[in-house]
């Protein structure tokens, strides 16, 4: 069974393991494809992110889908050759956050492919994977790469909750990586009535007006683009800051209203930002961590045909050239989301 | 000028009236559309509806869309001869709850059609109307039939969003008159991941099929059919109650989760409810009484392709052919919403 | 070791039993007070409330406190001796609603003196209680029955939270029996910058003024007490309806305003509400019960002297008149809250 | 009349000036007392904040009582010789945020002593002031000193409101001045169960004990002192950051909760935030400027002794000497709220 290791910056290699069989309540899965995330590619790139820092070789990955190979003792509600989307979030169920509710602040939290812990959390990019039972959702009636995007998705849909109520709402993304094009989509979903998008790039513009955004601006080539909404102390409800600039941020607080609520997901480290306009807007910066619940959501939407995630998918690799899918990844100018072909 | 004027039960002219000239701030328009409410048919069957009762004569009519005829001193933003679809809703501006921002429950309220107050408040079914710049909403690229329905469809996402954050929940709606339906367009629109509708009618449900609603069941037929919803303490988040009927309530609080919001917006009078249910899921009952900002937001919304209400409008009629209108909305068996074209 | 065990209707009895020794995680404790609440009287009054019904004999009580005695393996934070108060509530843990956070809608929840489930829960009221150590909260400062009111304020701080943010509001309490008592030394503890009570009984009244209303109405005497805040479509933000009476309730809704919340915490099995008004004022009501972490909450509260509810026992009977205790827990002219001495 | 006028950067003057007649809906006061604020110390000492400069002399002050001396045309309520608090909110009551509201984010506002608009807002030092009888709240039983007041304490009830419920909450606040320690007050009476201060000096960590902190940390003395508060991932729900400082925020976030609010009190402009654990802790970052319905609550709980902010009120100058009033208010060692009085 060959998975994805990274052993330092850009020593990325593919290597043998062993895959071990399912125990009660678990299911072995066949991967069937694998996504390239932002965090994969900090650790490809740099080792890491922050503070965290690679210790130990670790396998990569956890935007997965694969196909049921075998069930462990227990297991019900799974079918043998059934594609699931497989959620990297393994709360410990029993610690102060998790008995309150909030598994995404678990204390004891396995989520795959982090090297937050030591040791490491390894990650989920092997041709097969035991998996815990509850981790698996049905995605039937999708293709393996939409249910490879039920993680980023359930990440903006998880944003989207923190925001608050939608319908109706003026909605600013700032960055249209697949974060901010999965935002624009979740925004859509949950009711925004207009939705404008900026970024650097032409290439993730069209992706953002392709999925969805009224209008996109390129801020790079017109810096004033976002002024005329700076009327009346702004226009936008709601940002979606997911450029992880400090400069997208402090562009973007003149148009936000008074009482505006910013999500911050882009991940830039320490940000310095105007707080005498965030204190006289009322301004709410709130931060949005993974998700718990919002994995399945995701995958209901998406086999109801509610969100459409196949436009993002723009690159698919076979695991032999799985170096090549990350330097795609890296290119914002031509590449979206890059999945790794696992079967 | 015709109006349409409701002198008590099963007691309805069509009139000649006087029509004023715009003010300033004021607009003069040539009706289009009134669609037939609810509200309306209870003046027109009972002269009313429990304390409120017809004193005087009263033109009737708050679901309307017109053409910009002339403009008064100072208006800005519209044009002759452009669709507007007009709200009905006119605060004072002043009063405590104007203050708070609390318009849809102004103590000076001047909502057309309505015996509330007396003199009664006239209503908006006449061949030119003079109305407040403010009430119109450009309607362009809708049809009149559309722009009419910006009513109802304004009522439904004010209760939607008193509902709170729907996003992927699941939401039961009994009752699929307009109001059902709208309420099932509406909560799509703002993410709901399943919508359940009950009714006693096959033509009802039908149209609730038709606007998305991914099951509706006829509880006539099959009193039992929402049981399977009642396992572990139950499963719809919220309830968009839309009968009026304390049986449908009560019938639909064991499907109910705990926590579970449930949106009165049938009118019932006074209802028996199961209070100790209420108490033990600790279920949240709220009044959402017709909209304020919702009302441009529909419009909005319509424009865009966001919201589809053109299958609800079932029948057109001619001014003529009023009373027939108000005949054809009483058969819910074969008629959803009745309109009447004004030119 | 004596327990008081409700047989039937006016059938209690106080009957010897068996203490059995402290598990991995518990721990024994010598009862100090127990305090009769109003489930416990309708258990010896009718057996039963609504649909919940005695089928077997059932130790009574769930508002306890007392020392500990011993302490089984792997307990920490608890000393021999010291005063606890004991939470009633034995959530599973793993359920879907523990899952969520939701711990007082457990679907396995183990709350003590309970007849809802079969076979019943048993109660607290024994000499001797083995019990979980993470349901001993630390009463080191109060009174023993001071610490077994922990119980009845919890059900008020879960209600006062339920409620929203009350500092600065009006709030109103119907029915002045323990539950409205503590309702009103919540609410006032949580910023209420008005509080007005109403009851039918002097007594009643008398200890509404002492722990804090700023007024307190008579409704038996002066039915029309109320009328002065009716102005203006009412005055109060907040209801707790603690009476169970439909009467009250719908005496109330007249004087709140607009997007007033009613809490409902008198059990009053069905209840008739004029369903108009709470739609045309968009009232929100709202089922509050038990409580979770309110329970320490509570105890930390009232070890700070932030909330004193030692006016409200006005009895306390030894074990050996247990069943006085009970017809004067009935007497709602002389008696507020009545406990039982265990030691 | 004479009033107090900064010219510039130290540059205080009491000057001669001419008092109004009150017009309708407007009363003429004999100003009582007048508190220096944080702000009128910005003007003296550096003549404005961030971009908010002096550009012509402009009367200081906005935190005033008064005795009422006259009544405008058309005013009830209110009372010759009757004590007043006054509040410095003037808003439009048209535009749009008005209409929503909003206040405090009225387009037009003219708050007293403020250079942001140009001309600039006068101020209401003044011996005698002509205000609107909306801005007067009856103050009869409080203190001049404790009527003044009423203005910090208004940004602070605002403040610990768009906090959230605070019951039984852990609350942190960083910097006991003025503001600091009305926050301690605020979220005592809105039911904080540990409130926990720090601060860098002795004197303003003795108010914050005298006014209800349950600890006051020195974290001059002991940089580390609040490390305890962070174990697993952190204690607080709630922090009222008050010192403007960026190092205190930063001090501050890793003994925050997941999910804990932060309200930023403090004025200092652009400050650097350590935005991952913001995002990875899912903060909740709320601006809080200024008030409005809570003056009026503020005034009220006072009186009702529900509050009590005496303490604070360390020295009062006559009129004659209100520039060491201003002196004295620049020392954080010994004065915490300088007042003048003015009759």
């Amino acid at each position: 069974m060959k998975s994805i290791v990274i052993h330092g910056p850009k020593d990325l290699r593919v290597e043998e393991g062993q895959a071990g069989e399912p125990g009660p309540g678990e299911v072995r899965l066949r991967l069937a494809i694998g996504g390239v995330c932002g965090s994969d590619l900090h650790y490809y790139n740099h080792g890491g992110f922050g503070a965290v820092r690679l210790k130990e070789p670790m396998i990569l990955g956890h935007e997965v889908s694969g196909h049921v190979e075998a069930l462990g003792a227990g297991v019900s509600g799974l079918v043998v050759g059934q594609l699931v989307a497989v959620s990297p979030s393994r709360p410990c169920g029993h610690c102060r956050y998790c008995a309150e509710g909030l598994r995404n602040h678990c204390l004891n939290m396995r989520f795959y492919g982090s090297a937050m812990p030591f040791p490491h959390i390894q990650g989920a990019f092997r041709e097969v994977l035991v998996a815990d039972a509850a981790q698996c959702v049905p995605a039937d009636g999708l293709t393996p790469g939409e249910a490879a995007v039920a993680e980023p998705l359930a990440v903006c849909l998880h944003a989207a909750r923190r925001a608050g109520d939608l319908m109706g709402k003026r909605v600013l993304v700032t960055g249209c990586g697949p974060i901010g094009t999965l935002a624009i989509i979740a925004a859509r979903r949950a009711g925004a009535a207009e939705i404008v998008a900026t970024d650097l790039s032409a290439f993730t513009l069209d992706m953002a007006r392709r999925v969805g955004a009224d209008r996109a601006l390129n801020t790079r080539d017109e810096p004033d683009a976002l002024a005329p909404y700076a009327a009346d102390k702004g226009t936008f409800d709601v940002l979606f800051e997911c450029s992880g600039s400090a400069a997208a941020l402090a562009g973007a607080i003149p148009v936000l209203r008074p009482r505006a609520v910013v999500m911050q997901l882009g991940l830039g480290g320490d940000m310095t930002i105007p707080m005498t306009a965030v204190t006289a807007k009322e301004l709410d910066l709130r931060g949005s961590f993974r998700f718990h619940e919002e994995y399945a959501t995701g995958v209901e939407l998406m086999r109801k045909r509610l969100v459409d995630v196949s436009p993002l998918i723009t690159h698919t690799l076979p695991l032999a050239e799985a170096e090549s899918a990350f330097h795609l990844a890296n290119d914002r100018t031509s590449a979206m989301k890059v999945q790794i072909a696992f079967a």
